[in-house]
């Protein structure tokens, strides 16, 4: 018997469950949703398949909305749970309507079983290949679905003045249950990533006071409770991100936390001499395992929304540890919405050109042509978005409605913004080649035309006298502010050749004048690009204060901001709120990526067919790594005299001191030093 | 205390409440949701006003939807039914946000109230003007809404051999309602327009399945109710058309319908010496009144979806009857759906210009102003959509994936359809004079230039030689057929001089040769285009005739479509179904239209700030009327000797033989003939 799978037109999955999933993010008792627009699911749809069928059969039908059946163009009449298809060719044509969430179908027969072979269409001409992902859904049903949970206890329980404290040993995402309960008027949990957060019940970021019903394996969800419940087992009704929870008003016999689990598995490890290091690289693997949910996520606890540049960064770590194609899918269409693309983003110009430097990466790292081809006209919108909006010298001008976010720090980002332009460079060379690619001749040279002439622009912002990027233009004039974020981006994204790159290196990135970058955000950048002009021992030094200092504070994830002079709970206070910060925020997880990319030295070429690997041991004596590649995995062993690499399935080239090494799957390949 | 309104983001009330309504068609147990796009509202939206407050206050919050509040850019704690506004200026900010209906608000302080003096955002950095009509509503909430009911007894029990069959006494909308009752499985009510119908359970059109504890005065919605209900009165979930009702399944004391009342109330009488034609017009208003409801629909039975021509064709009929403005907005606004326009509106090429054609009549009939500048984008972007699908001679080319309806009749719509090019030109017209008239100076001139052209284009379908406008041109020849449609269309439009209508007239409209028009929707055109060419005797005879032969025939509202040769039965069918034909239908109200725009001869003019009036008695002997304006009524007296015109609020011009005398306000004016 085939596999039914629950279908629905393209995109519409993610763009629902995202909506619902980003309006829970709670700060406090206040729901704070997303501040852009957000659109919704296609709700009157229609899929179709023809099957040619040797016997006649019964289908089982299954769908989220009202629906309708159409053999061969004739309504079924009657239809409630099943249908008879009659032996022979036949079209089946199957429309559900829903205006309260996703409309989507499951049809279960011997040989007519809804799969990604049916098409579908929302009434606008065309048909599309439906949607449908069963492993994902793992038994639940598209407007019903929530990751799956573990049931996890509590490792100490410690007694405070208002009430016990209950300590899950680590932050997580999960529902807090409770057994035996009888809850109170006012009933409320209290959450903490902090025991100081949990305890400061006036503060704490995070409480839940709706509770539900914990539901049977049966029931998908679960009933609202009154203050007199009566069920045996009652839980929070919305997953939150904490390690600590204490409670008011509930009474318990006991107390556990459905902690949901991140779909996201890690198919990286490593393990080098320096023991922070090792450390360092697993929490980092915890914190995106973490913030790897229906979608990468921002930071768990307090923000929970999709930002464009926080998937891009993550899917570059993902890359290198759990390299969740599906995970960095579902996000990239989220963040797109639906077409004509109309707005930046998140609002943010950058995080838009971040958007299609990302999908052009995850084409490169993963070989995904099907996603890439079906989707590229997205990365298309948007460009087309952006030229629309260049001012009258065909750069990116700060427009007041539009929001030039660059990094978190205290810029003046008015005028034509250097960051900007070289975003659009970078991204609008991905358009090149994707537009090549897949055959869009015209968009190619229109495209290739823009990339040159807006690259040549791009010297306008170089001053030769102060050895750097300006950080703007205002009124043709530069403002002559060299600062680390345009000089960082030109390195990284290539946009100069090497003398300038090592001139930059001097003058600005290594230059104790230039203000330094304080955002975690904006270090990634920066790393990656110290490291792309061959600064990896400093990195690596940078990375054991930085991150190793976090560690020593406690931290079983990364935090979204660390500064080593905070001390107490003043270091958990972000926002102008006490307990701001997040304490498991993905850009905290940078180490995945610079381990991967520059001291394992991995990257995907030929359209994931290929890799080439070019190991730095950075100052460390050893190390041994597996990562993860478009298919299998590659293991590679270096020390100061030799290094071993296996791929399972992919062949690549092994670079060692300025030498080409094939390296032909299945087949260790050795070469000294 | 001032009055507080529910608000929403502008149009989304209108597309959710239309996109619910539609998708309660059904055809006995099987749902028809439209076969076109629908579109959704915007699920995350902000409200917004300043306030200036003398005294602090405390306002009560009700949403659908999560929603937090903001007092000057700070998020308040805990509010769950009120919040307190301190004195003094603060801006209030509210954000809703819901996935499964409308994001809606009502706030009622002293002084703090939602009204249309809100605004609204859906995160596009765009602020418009808040929507509400808390009239329209009448107690309910927006996403609960349906019309108010009233209960309404059965007039005759007619026994049955498979049961009792309780005749309502004539058309409606409602819901079955059954006191005491007791449900088994497979409880059913069928109904029926006829008493055919009703009696044949296995063909009749409408049944229900679906019961609901008929809610309390104070629960806006029922309950789903078992097999075995304890409820004293139960009533079928989704309100239908019929006139007569029979069960099967279903135990009770009594029977009753909730009948849902139009929102629509006539404004308009007419009396004349002709007693069908009194009676024609009674049966009119009751057709028009019941297919005008939440929106103004096709039929009430069968279809009950909004279409382009038939809103068209109603609303030029509600100028002389009902004038119910809101509703003609509601549904012109639901039809149009969500910004940027890109199918066309059902799917329809004709339909698409005769919409913007509608929104500028409604603009001249009612001198809504506000609605016009406000909305006039939409008929931009439709005009646009459709010069973008003109084929290389500048006119409307018949694609694969379009419909080119003209007419329900077997015509050959390939190639250049004349009608088309008609329509086209009549509503780029419309197009330039509201683009004049609003302020958009580059889309007028653009509109002017396109309107001339095509204008001059027209004249290739004009056949010197057949003496008639040719069908379709196909390869750029005209296909020589001389059919009614263009020809009416041109008389009707004003696309031709005087002199060539006196031709149409005697070559096509009144030439035997010329096949029939055999649809009410195309007898519209029809008989408007004869009154033009001054055959308004004809036109009374013909409405006589055919309009009076239904009245024989125990028509209680105007059929969907009539022919005197089919007997018994054979009348219901319609649609290759027993009982297809609706037996309600708004075109069937023609003569609401006929008799007030060319008996009464009342005309708008000014933007609705005068009007004309050009009585023709066509054959009567005498007429006293009332008719509604945009402010007030106009009562007009006209026998073979006199006329006697009396206008509340507005002035006009009365025309007698060609020669004109002014009207002013609350006086009346007598012209002897």
């Amino acid at each position: 018997m085939k596999r039914a799978e629950w279908i629905w037109y393209p995109d519409d999955f993610e763009i629902e469950l995202s909506g619902r999933f980003m309006a829970e993010r709670y700060e406090r008792d206040i729901v704070i949703p997303p501040f852009w627009r957000m659109d919704s699911c296609y709700k009157n749809v229609k899929f179709r398949k023809v099957f040619e069928l040797a016997n006649a059969e019964t289908v089982k039908i299954d769908a989220e909305g009202v629906f309708n059946v159409m053999i061969d163009g004739a309504y079924l009449y009657s239809v409630k749970t099943a249908f008879e298809v009659p032996a022979g060719k036949h079209e089946i044509l199957v429309s559900v309507f829903n205006d309260k969430g996703l409309p989507c179908l499951k049809l279960s027969g011997d040989e007519v079983v809804t799969d990604d072979t049916w098409q579908v269409t929302c009434c606008d001409h065309v048909f599309k290949n439906a949607a449908c992902d069963e492993d994902f859904l793992n038994g639940k049903t598209p407007n019903n679905f929530s990751l799956p949970s573990e049931k996890r206890k509590w490792v100490e329980k410690i007694p405070s003045e208002k009430g016990d404290i209950y300590d899950f040993g680590e932050e997580m995402f999960g529902r807090a249950v409770f057994s035996g309960a009888k809850l109170s008027e006012g009933a409320r949990v209290y959450y903490g990533e902090s025991l100081e957060e949990v305890g400061d019940r006036e503060h704490c970021e995070l409480l839940s006071e709706d509770f539900v019903a914990k539901p049977s394996a049966e029931s998908a969800a679960g009933k609202p409770v009154g203050g007199e419940a009566t069920e045996n087992e009652v839980t929070t009704k919305i997953a939150k991100a904490f390690r600590y929870v204490t409670t008011e008003g509930i009474e318990f016999s006991e107390i556990y936390v459905d902690e949901e689990i991140s779909p996201s598995v890690c198919r990286s490890s490593f393990e080098c001499d320096d023991p922070v290091i090792n450390e360092i690289y697993k929490v980092a693997v915890r914190t995106m395992q973490l913030c790897s949910r229906e979608f990468i996520l921002d930071g768990i606890k307090r923000d929970r929304w999709l930002w464009g540049a926080d998937v891009y960064q993550s899917s570059l770590m993902h890359y290198y540890s759990f390299f969740d194609a599906k995970s960095i899918k579902r996000s990239m269409i989220a963040l797109f919405g639906k077409s004509p693309f109309s707005l930046y983003i998140n609002h943010i110009m950058d995080y838009t050109f971040l958007w299609i430097i990302c999908f052009d990466d995850y084409y490169r790292h993963s070989g995904d042509e099907k996603f890439a081809r079906e989707n590229c006209y997205k990365a298309f919108e948007m460009m087309e978005h952006c030229l629309g909006r260049r001012d009258g010298n065909g750069l990116m001008d700060s427009r007041p409605e539009d929001w030039v976010f660059v990094d978190w720090a205290d810029l003046d980002n008015s005028g034509e913004v250097c960051c900007e332009q070289m975003l659009l460079v970078a991204a609008i060379k991905r358009c090149v080649m994707l537009s090549e690619e897949f055959g869009y001749k015209d968009k190619a040279e229109r495209y290739r035309a823009i990339y040159e002439e807006t690259a040549a622009k791009l010297e306008r912002f170089w001053l030769g006298d102060k050895k750097g990027y300006t950080y703007s233009m205002r009124n043709g004039k530069p403002d002559g502010k060299i600062l680390m974020h345009p000089n960082i981006f030109a390195v990284l994204f290539d946009l100069c050749d090497e003398e300038r790159k090592q001139i930059i290196k001097e003058n600005v990135l290594e230059n104790p004048e230039i203000p330094k970058i304080v955002t975690p955000y904006m270090r990634f950048y920066e790393l990656a690009a110290l490291c792309r002009i061959g600064e990896t021992k400093y990195v690596m030094k940078e990375m054991v204060n930085y991150w190793g200092a976090m560690i020593k504070e406690g931290a079983t994830t990364f935090w979204e901001r660390y500064d080593p002079k905070e001390t107490g709970a003043e270091k958990y206070a972000m926002y102008g709120r006490k307990y701001g910060k997040s304490l498991c925020h993905a850009w905290g997880a940078t180490p995945l990526y610079i381990i991967g990319r520059y001291i394992v030295g991995l990257k995907a070429s030929d359209n994931a067919k290929s890799f080439t690997l070019q190991p730095d041991l950075a100052g460390l004596k050893r190390f041994k790594v597996e990562m993860p590649l478009a298919k299998g995995t590659v293991k590679v062993e270096a020390d100061e005299k030799t290094v071993k690499v296996l791929s399972d399935e992919i062949k690549g080239t092994l670079i060692v001191n300025g030498k080409s090494y094939v390296v032909e799957p299945k087949k260790e390949t050795e070469v000294a030093l």
